[in-house]
């Protein structure tokens, strides 16, 4: 049970053949949809399946889609989805904020094995705990998103209270959105070529008064490809200008982390987040193998992009032959957090690649250093970010050439001293 | 999905016929009496319903009585109950502590638009977090209770902790009773003429060196009626004298609330709860309509009763053609709150008129000015509350010259100065 | 509704015939093995029931194990376990951390009736409220664990963040174990005599930057047995050192405690905890009836033990005709904490006693007195604790020459200082 997707794998084999008994719930001629989720129409499906051969039967690469419940301790109750396009699989959980846990193509795993080994259901999560960092108690995705009313450190920061007045609240580490379940989550599948298949959820993080945020998610891919999308739309629906912050907090272990592993990012500024990281600067972009006691590093990046501001990184191992990178815009996502953890393997040896609207220093600081931005009423910030998995040396090499094209001549500049020096300013 | 209650409408119709499978759980020949949920018999009723053909089958009010779980989100395994008698439909949440999701009839609603949508399990809430705010993200209901060992303001206030000694813990705002799910759950109807309808549920508030208290609630109406009531009585099971506070956090938008909308309150004293709602004491019984970023605006009032201290007050539309009242007596409660939110739409349009056992400051406060009650082992403190809706000018008229009787000649006195002028005090 | 346990009887009543469906999981000749819960194989059964007849058909003594989920109020989705040896019945609470409702032989029950009559949820358990006491709120096992990250009194100390720094938490009352699902759990019957009965259950307190910890718990019994026993194994699965705190809170109420019930300890020192234990020292061993308003009085003891450091202990009613003795090693579970809380039967007449790897303590004075032992990475600590009903004079007096012979001819030292003078220290 090393790894948590070999935990899901075992599931799979208990469940008997079943499928989507209802018809599509949507009339539309182009595209196959189905709900598994839904407060406003009071459905919540168990367990379901659709197929190729149901939905798609001209598509000639052979896809699934799973739906599933998750039983026992800590995840009792939680809803998996497993999307396998023929070539790579990945499993959606919208019990956790429509998080991913992992994907996997060939021996290429994108994930990382946590000391946590249940999908552990937000009932079990007590974000306050332990000065704020309970959110630790249920870490063990691939991908889960940090936010939208805040995404980085504890620490107090300012709010609103309820008589209108302006008070202090203790922030808990990385939000709330990844504990928070899905209201409304289905499936489509395009009847047409190339036959794209998405995940559909939208997380909503409202309170009375408190940010009135829908989290649109998607999750995509095509029938036999190596590349996945995930594409978010956060509105406001209040009715006043609301601060948010998002974080893509997508963690990678073995295969691709290991000693030697590097990443290729077209870094303008490398800045460490503490004195710790600080000490490492010169060497940021290369992982060590596990290592007892390791320290977490830190690393604040500003990247380059191209004309459109599009930028791509890459993880890659260390004979680069096996590497993923991902691409974004940086007028959506402007700043990347790279998050080193290279501890002894039983505890969590792991790197984060996170893109995000601001770096996870505490909000107060962030704010400060004008990195929290507004969506006022009705507004909509849209943010994509494209995946693809590099499975031989010539994949890999040709996505770090086109990494080389954006930094261009320039060196990053290595900052000694770090972003924010004093949390408490 | 504006209204929460058309969100219940919609999964009516996913619900297949259904009744109460098992025969009466009571052999009382007045009664038919099922059980809905039960910790002592182990017992949990999913989907059932409750007809006039087969309870009561010569009342000529067709009537009928509903149970289902909700889906989906943060509300997945939710019980609600929804009672239609024919002429009016109220939905009651055992879940969240036999609160009252809303109550409708023809075009008017008891109820209002909060930015939370989903019914929210209390086990996705967490009391303490944002400072004691966490009530505020399951906030929807037309009716909840607050209380019962404390039911205003956070903040600190003493209690006894397991060693015995006096210590100190931070309240959280309204307590904990709107959050517990109730323990024990029936529906009554009465076989005879006027075949009254109840739903009873008991919601425990106990802990181990802490409260001991259990709270009866029935909300009960007749067929064909446009009158309900809400009638509790709570108990101290402890041995020792117990503290207690309970509020009726009673909610309304539109359609009662709107521009010039008021409340005819038979009021001796109206004071501001603090300096915000002070500047507008002039205006305290007229609402305006809904305005960016309003600061809530509470009164606190001691209102005239009949020889048997028995009181009514009312909200009225602008129109002055719909209304709803409320009669109670002043010896279960003795203070109304009048909770003014006329904010954005989006924000939470919204009156709170809340009769209780004190005013809403933190505990500590209303112990200082005697408003604290305790109850002896044993004891019950007993409430009710008659709600009538007005669907005509001719019935509201009628209702507010019976309060008007009951404030006499007397003009309220208008405070300038706050109830409370130190919380901290 | 007096005692839990009865409220179990009436859950038995509504469970019609059923059986564990599937054949048994394992292939093993000498063992009946059944999953009742499984994360890794993603399994939870709902109902089912296990007997002699088709487990050991050639047992004399009729046995039984039924597994059922409760239903209602918190404690609705929460497994229990019970097992009948033909003599006694135990209870057993997957869902709380694998503790024991309570045990019955006869007219001997060991268990208490706590003021908390529902078999709470954790998901309804609020640890960090009321200043750390949210433990209370679920507080009425007969025998509940306590750890293992910590195990005792509510207060700050130190730990490590999740950037590596030395940090301050608030540890709240006893720790977290009592309120996590277990992960793994299945029960097992040799199918050779003496048929022995086990039920195994699995229980992690793990988190990313913090404890990695497994508790395998037993508890196991004979066809026909007065006795059973605990025997559990904690496993530090981290790759570093890790502190670990255990105590068995084992719960006492009538008909053992009664006024003039007694513990016999082989204590060569008894000390209390506090002022107010210290008062009344010179009875430390005989109990009070039921008294109103009586503040819980602790006492920390060491016990003699055998050569081999095995010791036993026993609570006796007044008549001495009716008792329940404990014995275990002392290299195991070093300290008993007594705790005396004859308090009215209202709000909890009840006694604890509790072997354990420490005294109650907050950790941080724990530590101060080197009573917070380490597990280092991949070391296990092993702990068991064997339990006699004794219910006849004759077995009860033997049982206390034994406990005589451990303790000799000494007298236990009564110290009149508490044991640790200033918590705060």
């Amino acid at each position: 049970m090393k790894r948590t997707s070999r935990l899901i794998l075992s599931a799979v084999l208990l469940t008997a053949a079943f499928c989507f008994t209802e018809q599509p719930t949507s009339a539309d001629d182009d595209v196959v949809r189905h709900i598994v989720i839904s407060v406003s129409k009071n459905i919540s499906i168990a367990n379901a399946r659709l197929t190729r051969d149901t939905a798609t039967p001209d598509c000639p690469t052979d896809w699934s889609i799973t739906k599933r419940v998750l039983h026992g301790g800590k995840q009792e109750g939680v809803d998996i989805i497993e999307v396998n396009n023929g070539k790579l699989t990945f499993i959606v959980i919208p019990t956790r904020g429509m998080g991913v846990l992992s994907v996997t193509m060939g021996d290429v795993r994108l994930g990382w094995d946590s000391p946590v080994k249940e999908i552990v259901h937000p009932r079990h999560v007590n974000l306050t705990s332990r000065g704020g960092l309970g959110w630790l108690e249920g870490f063990n995705e691939w991908m889960c998103r940090c936010g939208l009313e805040s995404n980085g450190q504890t620490g107090l920061d300012k709010f609103i209270n309820n008589v209108g007045d302006e008070a202090e609240m203790e922030l808990t580490l990385h939000g709330k959105i990844a504990n928070i379940p899905a209201q409304e989550v289905e499936v489509i599948v395009d009847k047409k070529p190339p036959y794209r298949i998405r995940i559909r959820g939208r997380v909503d993080e409202k309170m009375f008064y408190g940010p009135k945020l829908e989290l649109y998610t998607e999750i995509s891919t095509e029938p036999g490809s190596n590349e996945f999308r995930i594409a978010d739309e956060l509105v406001n629906v209040g009715a006043q200008p609301q601060e948010f912050q998002i974080l893509y907090h997508s963690n990678f272990g073995r295969p691709l982390l290991e000693e030697g592993a590097t990443i290729v990012v077209p870094a303008k500024k490398v800045t460490p987040f503490n004195d710790n990281a600080a000490k490492s600067i010169d060497t940021f972009d290369t992982y060590n193998g596990p290592t007892l006691g390791f320290i977490e590093q830190v690393y604040c990046m500003r990247l380059a992009g191209d004309k459109n501001a599009r930028t791509t990184i890459m993880l890659q191992n260390q004979k680069k032959d096996r590497a993923v990178s991902m691409s974004w815009s940086l007028k959506e996502l402007p700043y990347l957090t790279v998050w080193k953890n290279t501890a002894a393997e039983q505890d969590g040896y792991v790197t984060g690649l996170e893109p995000g609207t601001n770096f996870p220093y505490n909000r107060r600081v962030e704010r400060k250093h004008g990195r929290v931005p507004k969506l006022q009423p009705g507004a909509k910030h849209r943010m994509s970010i494209d995946f693809e998995i590099h499975a031989n040396q010539e994949s890999v090499a040709k996505a770090a050439t086109r990494i080389g094209q954006l930094a261009g001549d320039r060196k990053p500049e290595l900052a000694k001293i770090p972003e924010v020096v004093d949390d408490n300013e």
